[in-house]
């Protein structure tokens, strides 16, 4: 594997990014992808007479960038998804730009385990806030 | 909005489900939206290398499945997505198919917010489990 | 194999063009498939801080447009892809339309190599400039 | 943008790789980007009448693969692309896996550009050969 970071290279407090924009295209393919159908992410006449206005991505599109950049950046390839937590806490619509954003608050040297809050900005509004929990390979 | 369920239509233990077969196709298209070009997806020969023995799929595309069953059967269009917990227990590898269930395990008529057990099983294996909450639509 | 030209029908001076708006949809499709993730091609917000001022295609990707008119058109299907240079002259931003050209400047009767002008254009300003060399099979 | 290198970073000799499965899926999204369905590429029937025996991918999306390792590893976001040269040596089939090398070979103080062996390689075998120069982003 392309090495990512090893357990003995994290430090609380690390953090990386990816920002991508959200197009129609990615809206289309995560819907076949998915099968998340949801007329508020493919139907621009239902989702105006919804309470958001208009279409909107579907919120593990976004959330799907967090794994980009843990199996990325931090920790990198190598590391193994245990589990996500994710809070949607807005909506992200066609043509803005998503950062996703992970920083380390903990870390279990038994285990091999490190925590990551994870959120999902656009222009400087969360609107994904959560935990990530990976298994990074060590050194030792 | 095509109509999805009301709050009032649900009870505890309902159930929904969605499956899919993941294709190269499906692999490929996750990493173009999600950015994810880690190779344990990408890369046959690096994945061999790995705990893995092969490729998997990306851990939140089996995930996605699960906003597909909230988003377009229980409870359907119109209902909100407040949060997700997922935990990766198992990798899925191309060819395979995915089954996402979800069961209604809590109601809150104030809030109006239903909470769902959330799981991803290939061939009565879970591979992924978890929680889901959602704001569903009142007729009052 | 459908049948392209044979090198016994090629003359210098020969054109043919094929002509292709690059929208988000190409982008992202690209980028999955070349695993090029670079920020000027998918973050709209890194790329208007660049000196291009918003995203642009990938080079490659109008690059394989030349792809396609020497195998579908001149010489077509049949001929050998043995060289390709590209001189990547400005951007390409989506939404516009590129045309491929390409002419033959060159033929080698002994090994049955056709030399071609290259070019990619955007409203007539030239975006892509270079020279291919293509295995033509022969009637003899 | 995300910052790659500078060109002050960069010394003779350093080198970068990424590789990548092709799948069905790829040669089906290249095809649609470039608009190249040479029946090499999308008919097994023809394609088992060439020379090739069956079906092969197009020479330029193993190319893009160098594309990716120049715009995210070697400089990295925030270099230009200036030129490419590729020399396709061999075939790739699908299923195959393709390594894309850069390694640099000169660099330009004055102009601020980088030369770069670039290669492709299946299982030790150069499939691709060729030459990329880009111009580097200085701290000065």
């Amino acid at each position: 594997m392309t090495a990512g970071l090893f357990f003995e290279d994290l430090q609380i407090g690390q953090s990386a990014r990816m920002g991508k924009t959200i197009t129609e295209a990615d809206i289309l393919m995560f819907s076949a992808v998915s099968m998340d159908t949801n007329p508020l992410h493919m139907n621009q006449e239902a989702a105006e007479r919804s309470r958001f206005g208009g279409r909107i991505a579907h919120g593990m599109l976004s959330g799907s960038l967090i794994s980009a950049v843990l199996g990325t950046r931090l920790p990198g390839p190598g590391s193994i998804y245990v589990s996500q937590n994710l809070v949607f806490k807005g909506p992200v619509r066609p043509g803005e730009t998503v950062t996703a954003i992970v920083e380390i608050t903990g870390l279990n040297p038994d285990k091999k385990r490190a925590t990551l809050r994870t959120q999902c900005l656009v222009k400087e509004v969360v609107v994904i806030d959560g935990e990530a929990c990976v298994l990074v390979p060590s050194r030792g």
